[in-house]
């Protein structure tokens, strides 16, 4: 399994990525789920993936020896892309590549063509721009009215980022926000878990503010969790009991 | 959809249910999913339904009209049946029927048979029980570590149930804390939706405490769902932003 999210704010771009990996619940590993491509003044683009590991990671090998352009015969990569818009066709393109290439073997043996990716980041003289680009290498990209996405173990980490999380969220508080939506993952999908892979990247900057990885007993995390979870339990409690029919004993 | 849950504490029981189904998004309607049949001293016993709804209401028929005991030829009831858990059996053995008359039908047309259900209550002589049933007949019971059981759309509503919810909570905080999650999963899939029937019943009454619908706008569950939202969004105010390389622009 594997939690990634990308938030998109005024003042810049958040993404936080699991790295556990299992082949079943007895086969588990640690894959960075985060590749970062960083050219200082330049452009910063962040991929995040998830599905089929076989099937991320043969998209991003791709990417990297770059893709035939049909017109001009020259290797298009991420690094050469004018756009951002342009970079997530090409990453569309990769994607419906391995399809043509894996996607009846993997079908032939059941399993299926699953790989979802997270692509953020800006390209000097263009916006801050975050997609989601889907198996058949269509995407979607944020906007303000919604300025996060998903991919993997979505549902446990949502309800924090739908009540807390606004495109006026301070960049730091939308990082904090997006480890508490990772806590709440890990906390109850043990397919997700530590290392945490950390991007900040502040607008116009074009080179990370942040690049970082939190260990698993990184204090600052701990801290969080075990915050969070006490907020959890007592803010309930600041809410009154239900009202409805209390035949308390003793209370007739 | 559907979202319904029990929680089983020291003190008694509550079970919670919303009522809207959907075939599509286009085709929504309000079904009870909580049937309750009480024999004041003798039997209080509900039921709690998810999945295909021709699946968990020919289950309820079934069972409403007695299903032939192989070996005596009586017809066993839920109202006759000595024990929880042989009544749990009995609704196992409905599931199992309903699967032999519908179930190859269903998959030829590439519907799944599809159902989940929750069981709780008392009868007179045994102690409080729950357990939950699968499509296969086949079911697990509550045990005091984990003292809830959820059905249909579990992901929203699980964190607060996770790190709230013990087998000593107060009996109408563990109907709280049910009505926080129920209103979580509502907040995030709109397939979930009220009215939301629910259900008290305190150990060894052997009646319930209470049945109640609680409509779209009662001003206590209102009240609830906008106190519960803003404590998640104030929670998060009182956890320290990350410590993690913070170059904020003029604190160089």
């Amino acid at each position: 399994m594997t939690y990634c999210v990308g938030i998109l704010v005024r003042e810049g771009l958040v993404m936080i990525a699991d790295t556990r990996t299992n082949a079943g619940i007895d086969n588990i590993a640690v894959f960075r789920k985060l590749k970062i491509i960083s050219q200082t003044g330049q452009r910063v683009l962040a991929i995040a993936t998830s599905g089929n590991l076989s099937v991320s990671q043969s998209v991003l090998s791709l990417l990297a020896e770059g893709l035939e352009n049909p017109e001009t015969g020259e290797l298009d990569t991420l690094e050469n892309q004018p756009t951002m818009f342009k970079a997530a066709q090409l990453i569309g393109r990769a994607v419906r590549e391995v399809w043509r290439l894996d996607g009846a073997s993997l079908e032939q043996m059941t399993a299926r063509f699953d790989v979802q990716l997270l692509f953020a980041g800006q390209v000097a003289g263009g916006r801050l721009r975050m997609f989601m680009i889907y198996a058949a290498g269509n995407f979607i990209e944020v906007t303000p009215d919604t300025p996060y996405f998903q991919i993997g173990e979505h549902k446990y980490g949502k309800p924090i980022l739908d009540r807390a999380v606004t495109y006026d969220t301070d960049l730091y508080d939308a990082l904090k926000i997006g480890l508490i939506s990772m806590d709440s993952t890990m906390r109850s999908n043990l397919g997700v878990g530590p290392p945490i892979d950390v991007l900040v990247l502040r607008k116009d900057a074009l080179t990370p503010e942040l690049e970082y990885r939190i260990e698993p007993n990184e204090p600052y995390f701990l801290d969080l969790r075990a915050r969070w979870s006490q907020a959890l339990r007592t803010a309930h409690m600041d809410i009154p009991r239900p009202p409805y029919g209390q035949n308390v004993p003793g209370d007739i």
